[in-house]
């Protein structure tokens, strides 16, 4: 695409100054009515060295409300995003709705520049571009809206221009040995750029190349562009045409689903329970360490019924963990500022780095569960979720050579009653019952609807689920304890 | 303090499990009761090597519910920790309101680390003593628990464990060249943390010495002292006896307090000023990038009445800055989230790190300004906040090296009504005015007397405020970027 470009376009310097100060008015007055209408946007910039990203980012920002928008400079990634996969570091700095983000480099310097290190890319790209698509889709599906932005020069005006900065003493500095080592594999980067933009130049988040050897003639494009984007976007918006991605009533897969039961095949005494849990939490301890060596991060995710014993399960598989390389995440309601973001980000927050364990007191899965019966989202939202949950397990997996168990804790509807009345009579259990497990219950079949269609939709091969027979506690802890040792051998 | 420890202490082992068991239901019990108090928890375990700092935090988190506390593992700070003060990552750890905050490790081992590069610490230990004394009694005077505990063990008892972890191959790989390199400089290190300990053993944030060579003296010690304070605490919340610490009322500072003035001495015509704001635009971006260049950061608070012209001065300021090195904080009332920490995080939370401009469009001055005014915060609450925010914005400054600018946009009352009206005339200025700016308004009174009261208290040597006449826009422009660049001249 970039070869196509012609570098010799340059701005009518005489109209120059009106219609940059008509975009501004515009943009400004677009950042109001986006922020009413709670559009959250992004805007990522990219380009060459000395393109002009910096002198885009002043220009744009010069028209925008500072309470409405963030400036996000990508650099090389901290230690800790570093501990994390590829795209977490972008997810965290998506905006809320309404507000817009601006990205002076994105995640495509960041990934082109951790490809151009490779000896073959051509094999690799594929997976990254997945990746990317993947994220902008969700995020774009969500309500977002992307636009993107490459600023391209040829070789001969990036060593003009870093000539001039290397002769002025105050940017001097600025000119390293490493960006003319960058500026001298221009040509070897070309095709791996190319190959990027094509690539991930999506409807949901479209591409827009611009010549920036003349920088009047780059800013009017780039304003241009976001201008005319943001108000059809605006329009569609309040002539009311603008829906949701909706997902195509998608057949459940052929394959068998997880099968439900909360009776274990066979019956084991308490005593042959804890004894077994007594040895499998000394081999866990033993495992954890191996994990925290060798930086491979895990992720237990647990769902189950009301009072199917997650708390419990939880304490026995922590047992004999080193505190400070697990961390539990008890996950309740989104509050405000969380259900200002696309769902996922609050889980991927909590993401493990590399050697920890993080494990989900309820987890992600809320949005098809909870969220579905009890109508906090849409059927389209949760519709829409088996499949980003599904890409979102594949990501972590693959970004982190990490792995993922899933816990489904499975009681019997008597079973649950005995247990809440249980709780309602003792006076130090009486807090752990409330009037929501009573409704919650009264909605079992619908519950049931749910839970199977997540296990038949999201049981994959990166990230099955485990059903665990809980109506016998003990045993549950057993097997629980069992799965996780197991997933981890796997991936020593 | 360490020296007078009798370290052959030894637990009772015919009743450690019930008394531990004791400990732990009264622990989980009070932890359920202060989170319906609202009591934030601040327990910070530090220690030798060895010493059990990993075994006393699994055994206190074995009582926790972990919907109610968050484990903080303190370890070397990461690169954008490093270009903050040093208690900007510990500031941002405490925890809110009715949670739990568990250091295993926090800033005393930090600190101590940093001492012990130095030659001659017993220089440089008070200032560090200052800050975190400062730190733990805001925390405190904010109506947080801090308990923190020292894990003391001998030279020889540290050598042996250290011997047995290296024969364990699980264990082997954690007992590094540099461990043995801190345990042979022990003798060294015991003064130091002795004189640590003595000057921050405080009413306010007590340390408890730990004679740790039996383990499960260690952890019933911890435990007990625990359980004991948090349920002093918790009964005197009940019985109505705690009050929040109360500030004496402090005399006004003898020296004449900075005079307010809406009006310049001398009349500048319009283009005088732009001419000069011009030329110093230029001025700016080249001290910007020796700030930059530098690593130095730099705070400028904008504060002043409703339409002084706070965002058009901020627009003009940053005209030719380069817009990755600075931003805009637009500071709005607390959120939620916000309300459950101390006042000062939120505004802390956004200090620059090395070579950044952080512009606060209003700034933590709101507690002694609309707070007050507004009965937001109790009295209490804004007297206590005069020496706080001298604290924060002097640790700042000698933390980082850097410099704070604080502008008061000083106008009179009846150019306030005028450019109010103007505002509500124009269609496309009608949004900047609200019932909310008329009501302020009639409170002028109240907000004069809050004004001087500030000026005169927080006017300080390290953080001087600085009056920007701003009747005339253009002269206010102009003064507030000659301000700017004469405190950027004096941290070159």
């Amino acid at each position: 695409m970039l070869d196509r470009c012609d570098l010799t376009k340059k701005a009518d310097e005489g109209s120059y100054d009106k219609t940059l100060g008509s975009y501004k008015e515009r943009l400004n007055y677009l950042q109001r009515s986006l922020r009413d209408q709670q559009i959250p946007v992004i805007i990522v910039i990219e380009g060459w060295n000395t393109a002009g990203i910096t002198m885009a980012v002043h220009e744009i920002i010069q028209a925008l409300d500072p309470r409405g928008f963030t400036l996000h400079a990508i650099e090389k990634p901290t230690e800790e995003e570093r501990a994390h996969p590829f795209l977490w570091r972008f997810w965290l700095r998506t905006p809320p709705r309404g507000r817009i983000a601006l990205f002076a480099r994105g995640w495509y310097s960041r990934a082109i520049s951790e490809e151009m290190q490779k000896h073959a890319w051509e094999k690799t790209l594929s997976g990254r571009v997945g990746q990317i698509n993947n994220f902008e889709r969700q995020l774009h599906d969500d309500g977002t809206v992307i636009l993107k932005f490459f600023l391209h020069i040829t070789k001969e005006e990036q060593k003009r221009r870093l000539d001039e900065r290397e002769r002025n003493p105050l940017t001097a500095w600025l000119v390293t040995p490493s960006i003319w080592n960058i500026h001298r594999h221009y040509e070897d980067s070309l095709p791996l750029i190319d190959r990027f933009i094509e690539k991930t130049d999506t409807d949901y988040a479209p591409w827009t190349i611009v010549e920036a050897m003349d920088r009047k003639y780059a800013i009017l494009k780039i304003y241009g562009t976001i201008v005319k984007s943001l108000e059809k976007r605006a329009d569609s918006i309040r002539e009311g045409k603008q829906k949701k991605a909706k997902q195509k009533d998608l057949p459940l897969p052929k394959k068998n689903p997880v099968k439900r039961k909360a009776l274990p095949e066979k019956k084991y005494s308490r005593e042959e329970c804890q004894e077994s849990l007594a040895s499998l939490q000394i081999e866990m301890l033993e495992l954890h360490y191996l994990l925290f060596k060798r930086k491979i991060p895990l992720m237990i995710a647990y769902e189950g019924w009301d009072a199917a014993g997650k708390g419990g399960n939880i304490t026995r598989l922590t047992r004999y963990m080193n505190p400070l390389g697990y961390y539990v995440v008890p996950v309740a309601a989104p509050t405000e500022h969380e259900k200002q973001y696309h769902y996922l980000r609050r889980f991927i927050k909590h993401f493990p780095k590399g050697g920890d364990i993080a494990i989900f007191d309820r987890s992600w899965y809320g949005r098809v569960l909870v969220e579905r019966v009890e109508g906090f989202c849409t059927e389209t939202d949760w519709q829409r979720a088996y499949r980003e949950i599904n890409e979102m397990e594949e990501d972590f997996v693959n970004s982190s050579g990490g792995g993922i168990v899933k816990f489904w804790l499975e009681i019997d509807k008597d079973e649950q009653l005995r247990r809440f009345q249980q709780r309602a009579n003792d006076p130090q259990k009486v807090y752990k019952i409330t009037d929501e497990d009573w409704r919650n219950r009264e909605k079992w079949d619908l519950y049931t609807e749910a839970v199977d269609e997540m296990l038949a939709r999201t049981s994959t091969e990166i990230a099955p689920w485990t059903v665990i027979e809980s109506d016998d506690k003990w045993y549950s802890r057993v097997k629980a304890l069992k799965t996780v040792i197991n997933t981890v051998q796997n991936l020593l």
